[in-house]
């Protein structure tokens, strides 16, 4: 039995209406006509709505969403060290496992099919990445000042999960080493991380320049700057996933793009904390590999993609008053093919053999009407709630606004439970 | 008959569950015990929803929802000239009657209670205001190099909207004059439009320094910058409700905070357009009144005042690498009452005697878990799409999601019939 997707208008350049048979987890047949099902397949009416592979949340902390509307307003190491650390502390498994759920949940709902999580409790969140159908890049995050400091044991959990989950849920899960940023990791600890990288193929997944304060002290401990220190040790050896990069020069965006870096541009979280506009056009002209990422639910406060995709555009355009850059186009192929690239993904898109990854948009509301042109609805005037239906490797997630993989209200009673618990 | 709204959770700093009962258009009690009603009145059971008296969208022209998703990505004097104005010479008073209620439609469903639109077709424009149910402040904006030239008609034409529209509707509608911007109007016709407004009592809506290109040539054209031009023909003289203001230095903003200038910031139409950042933080430190607008949808593309709210903080914070400002209260202040004042409507809020203007927001929902604060997260979760209910002047537009006041089929079905009239 495989599924047919019905009048499907693809949010490309060229405006068509199409038909899509997958059976299994790819796409099987692309079609212009209607006659493409076999009996016994399951049919999906998409009544004309506008469809993509679905969005790539490139950097998250999933589990933070219990942090979401606590301590906004305030300057992000007062947030860390004051706010978020002490509650992390008392986070168990279990709870992690659920505020887990909830973000995907939040995330399949505002069309998102692939997260790249950092946290910790690593296990229960590949738990609830496998049971909710979507993709995940996972990684635990090593803070240690040296390696003799904590350091072999943060690594060791590291690779711990590379070795326990990569490849796993059927091949969506996959894993990468985490070094949680320059200045908490020793140096020993970043060669260690990065010889565990390459040796067992995977990437680096790390925070780096996200603040005005953080780069400036770096420099005047080092002499060089983040991007140029990662250089010298190495870290562009592996794929490295570099959330926020706000503060880079010229120079560091060269050796970016030259190294072939992903950046995980997190606008609205960079704009609550006060940290600022990466340089994101630049980037795109240098040729960095730009992909987008929400950041937690605490500095957000949402997991909405679409969001994001319109932070990306305002923060550059008015930074730069330049309506051009980056256009409707560009930010949606940053929010859905560079995303998928940097999470090390198969390109997607509605070609055959391609996977099976669909996300569905009703274009049938008053807010996007008229329905001008589906790339400039999806930028400019869809919400995240207009998501109707998300398909990840052939399986449907969502259909028609109710979610099949996670029990919705569940998930939301246990979240409040861990709060009641933690006494906010 | 009166109403009671039972357990609603105003957006206030203090957390309280209240109960409010109107007749008529204000209310009449608050309380915080449940036995408000008397025989007969009806009973709007809140459920725990966030409360406040609603978004005005402080500048807007309404009817340009018909060229949403039209022409992104260029700058804003092509986008005008090369596209808008052309399209907007075939438009029919009809047809900007059918596109001004989808624009209120979309404004109800997000959450917005008051507009200041400027456009043409007025009568019409007023007609849509009357039987949607919304509060407006209302202008036809003038065009004209000279009173020769045009000026006399298009002064008459502002003045006509005054003397045919001022307190109509229950006082729900009020005007004022309009001059479109200092460089599309001459300076008798910008005198002429002053003693018109002093005259009437009413203010004056119009654009200043949107973009850095119209602003050096102001400067290079008059040797003066256009606030300071503003003063010398004494448009400061009347309430001056004044959009934009991106290109303003110092003395600009000392000179607005002196003369009580009120300012509807759009920062996602600054931003799309590439006109720039508004410098609202400083305008804030000066007391300078900011109210916060939406601009057109064709350049925004949402009439989404929670979206608006978002993007001021971001930009403002971002730009300025300063997580404190404004913050979610002051944000939520600018899009509420500062409009309010803008508008020249009385305070709103849940007090006695106040208008019964009235917005709930669904709180349960997945991207709005947990539920820490009510103002955090108006202004940084919640959607416009968890309104549920509405009610302005005492009457409800919109209840659990249903618009009662307008028929948003046939809205959207004429919307489309136009544009496949227009053939863009």
């Amino acid at each position: 039995m495989g599924t047919v997707l019905r009048n499907i208008r693809p949010v490309e350049p060229e405006r068509r209406t199409i038909h899509a048979r997958f059976e299994g987890k790819s796409f099987e047949t692309i079609s212009e006509t209607r006659d493409l099902q076999t009996p016994n397949d399951q049919i999906i009416e998409g009544g004309g709505r506008l469809a993509f592979s679905g969005f790539v949340n490139a950097h998250t902390h999933l589990a933070m969403v219990a942090f979401r509307g606590l301590a906004d307003d305030v300057p992000l190491h007062t947030w860390l060290e004051d706010h978020v650390w002490p509650l992390e502390r008392l986070l168990e498994p279990e709870d992690v496992y659920w505020c887990t759920l909830l973000a995907i949940a939040e995330g399949i709902r505002s069309g998102t099919v692939a997260f790249a999580d950092m946290y910790f409790h690593n296990d229960e969140i590949a738990r609830a990445v496998e049971e909710s159908g979507v993709r995940a890049l996972l990684c635990y995050a090593a803070i240690a000042p040296s390696m003799q400091d904590r350091g072999r044991a943060e690594i060791d959990a590291s690779v711990g999960i590379v070795d326990r989950w990569e490849g796993a849920a059927d091949g969506r899960i996959r894993t990468a080493i985490s070094l949680h940023a320059l200045y908490t990791c020793g140096e020993d600890v970043w060669r260690a991380g990065i010889d565990a990288a390459a040796d067992r193929g995977v990437p680096i997944h790390t925070h780096v320049a996200e603040t005005r304060r953080e780069t400036v002290e770096w420099r005047e401990q080092t002499g060089m700057s983040p991007v140029m220190w990662l250089d010298r040790v190495g870290a562009f050896e592996v794929p490295l996933l570099a959330a926020h990069c706000v503060h880079v020069d010229e120079d560091d965006i060269a050796v970016l793009a030259e190294r072939g870096a992903f950046i995980a541009h997190c606008p609205k979280s960079n704009a609550k904390l006060g940290s600022g506009i990466a340089p994101i056009a630049a980037m795109l002209d240098a040729g960095v590999h730009v992909a987008v990422g929400t950041d937690g639910a605490a500095s957000n406060n949402r997991l909405d993609m679409l969001e994001e995709m319109r932070a990306v555009w305002m923060l550059q355009r008015a930074s730069h008053e330049d309506p051009m850059t980056p256009s409707a186009a560009q930010v949606v192929e940053l929010a859905t093919e560079n995303g998928r690239r940097a999470l090390g993904l198969d390109p997607g898109g509605f070609v055959e053999g391609r996977p099976a990854d669909v996300v569905l948009v009703d274009p049938d509301r008053l807010h996007a009407t008229p329905d001008h042109d589906p790339t400039a609805m999806l930028a400019y005037a869809s919400s995240g709630l207009d998501v109707t239906d998300v398909i990840v490797d052939g399986r449907v997630l969502m259909r028609n606004g109710d979610l099949l993989t996670i029990d919705e209200e569940k998930v939301k009673s246990e979240v409040n439970r861990l709060l009641r618990r933690l006494n906010t």
